[in-house]
């Protein structure tokens, strides 16, 4: 008799992003040179006092830390967040593995197995994971491209209200999107969860990166909200270290604090190392901000205008992240993704993107999208783009056909 | 109106380890020196090149690793394996944030929300835990102390099966008891799961410390459940690197390890230098584990013989693992565990161990337990010894009457 796995093992789904690892693998090894523009890995290195940090300062024994992290990190990040005016105390943050654990995190404290979340899509993809681990109900809530990804009225969102909703989860600046919620949204996010008695779980990892010149607003400029607001954050983006896994979840709400806690015991701690280096990256001058958001700037703009001479394209510029949700004139971007490393290049080279459908939880929507990463330099981006409109062309001719 | 917690949230119980760190703080603040085997803290040397790998050979961009862990890792921990017969190819071995990950994996792939599991108390106490992450129920089976918790016969343990069983999890050598599986009970663990189509989770990060001169038998052992046994293991107490957070899950069903990684996929990653460094604690010789063992052996002699000084106390020498769970004449080891921190001290010296109950599903069950950790070099394990029989005779008198 064949042992069953459990629904959940069977339903939770590949990463969309990273589904086609295979596919790339193969392109590799043919020869085909790759412009990753699918994964939000960004290229940008590492700063150095990270990894001074891991090489000298550790312990003899590298032991257990505490389980809401060690108090330098959690007095760094404080003190980051001081000076953007978003007022966390170090006992108000609980440093986790990544991001993605504060997002779990988040999820078992305010919503019981069967419970909602209501989300915004397109979103990032592994929301869904996260659900699945958690046992809740993402219940979404189409942007649309033309209006830029940005809130509908009010009325609309509630209307996906119901008595197992729990909480709001959103995400500026947005991956997939890169729309930035200006501080109008962020208002009308706090009165739907005071009117509503909801947690606001809100994503800020991209804080750094918005290309309008002024710092993206945070749900914690929204003091109605202070004790119903969870923020989470990570160091994989702000400081290129997508493989340390340093994140971190604030909250004014110390019954949510305490559950984190009690949830963090469970795994008794992140890294300590880690945490380490962490706190030298938070401990930097922010004008390595500066350096980092000129450069995506740059990448943006190539990227754009590459897409924008693209027929039929449907876009907008986005204003913060290092993502951009096109609309091409396609009819599967799943097939389209694969196509791209299987069968199509253009004198030895290739662009490899993410399907826009698996951003989306509603069924068929985002089916004619892809999601392109800016994460590699200009001149980089703007030969992708050319190559993209050749395999456009290409895929509507040959394959579409 | 106050925002509501998850009932998850709400009942996710404090670690019973860690509970005592408040009371611990103000102890030392007061002076007082606290000889600590409350937590499977190893007060060994992380080796060198764990510390090398570190500081050395990262890239410059620390960007996402695979979701099952780099190939460095995956193979090193095959090769582990195979030099102890243990027959696991890299591609069935997933990388994962400490032991805990792999637990939390692992209860994920085989069971739904409202599952069982059979586990057999006591038990390590995040087990718990993780069953709240996962929504499932911890069956306990009660190991007897006078019985060197030992298993029972099969059908004493297959009467716990219903129909909403999906697993066995076995911890072997065991924390918090000390105890050995032998092949025999190896064999019992095998036939209940082949005769009710159960999984094994076998918990298997104490194998090298095992005090009889032989390796611990594995589930691997059993051929008749290399498609139902998922292995968990962990560099933290092997290579005294708890605060690396770097585990491993090992399956040779196919299904489950496909799920894991669809799981992992979510967190995106384990840490990219951790893994690096565990790769050179793996390439190791085993002589490591020799010298190791000895010490622990020691230390083992130290606790045991001091315990058998103390009256009325119910214990077995353990035969791996650095644990004992020790039955106390006493009311309450959550009060006394806590009364030792509080109000106890001789000559300027108190003993922090963790109250026995933590380790128990079922209620009331542990109430004279407590668990001790020997961490400590044998003088210091000695010594603790004696401040606990004075700890006890001073309880029993003082506060007990």
């Amino acid at each position: 008799m064949r042992v069953q796995l459990s629904d959940r093992a069977v339903n939770i789904p590949y990463s969309p992003i990273r589904k086609l690892l295979p596919f790339e693998v193969e392109a590799t090894k043919r020869g085909t040179k790759i412009y990753k523009l699918n994964i939000g890995q960004p290229d940008i290195e590492t700063p150095a006092p990270f990894f001074k940090a891991l090489g000298n300062d550790l312990p003899e024994v590298l032991g257990y830390g505490p389980s809401q992290g060690i108090p330098e990190f959690r007095k760094a990040v404080s003190d980051y967040y001081r000076s953007l005016d978003i007022p966390f105390e170090p006992d108000e943050i609980m440093a986790t593995i990544g991001g993605s654990e504060a997002l779990f995190f988040a999820f078992l404290s305010v919503a019981n197995p069967g419970d909602e979340i209501i989300v915004f899509e397109p979103f990032y993809t592994n929301y869904s994971g996260f659900a699945v681990y958690a046992g809740i109900n993402l219940v979404p809530y189409t942007l649309k491209p033309e209006n830029g990804f940005h809130l509908p009225a009010r009325s609309e969102i509630e209307r996906l209200i119901t008595p197992s909703t729990k909480a709001i989860l959103s995400c500026s600046p947005n991956n997939p999107t890169g729309t930035v919620f200006s501080v109008e949204e962020m208002q009308i996010l706090a009165s739907i969860a005071n009117d509503n008695n909801l947690f606001i779980i809100s994503d800020e990892v991209y804080r750094e990166f918005s290309y309008s010149g002024e710092i993206p607003p945070s749900i914690m400029s929204q003091q109605s909200v202070w004790d119903r607001a969870i923020v989470i954050d990570s160091i994989s983006k702000r400081y290129s270290a997508c493989g340390a896994r340093i994140g971190n979840l604030a909250t004014k709400n110390k019954d949510i604090y305490d559950a984190v806690l009690r949830f963090g015991q469970a795994r008794l701690c992140p890294a300590t190392a880690e945490q380490m280096g962490a706190v030298t990256l938070y401990e930097m001058n922010h004008e390595y901000f500066d350096t980092v958001r000129k450069e995506y700037s740059i990448r943006r703009d190539a990227i754009y205008e590459g897409l924008m001479k693209i027929p039929n394209v449907v876009c907008q510029k986005p204003s913060g992240a290092f993502y951009i949700m096109a609309q091409l004139p396609i009819d599967d971007g799943d097939s389209f993704a694969k196509w791209l490393l299987t069968d199509f290049s253009f004198e030895g080279e290739t662009v490899m993107v993410s399907p826009g459908a698996g951003f989306y939880a509603t069924p068929g929507m985002g089916k004619q999208e892809i999601r392109l990463a800016y994460v590699l330099e200009e001149e980089k981006c703007t030969r992708a783009m050319e190559l993209l409109a050749i395999a456009v062309e290409k895929y509507r001719t040959e394959v579409m056909k």
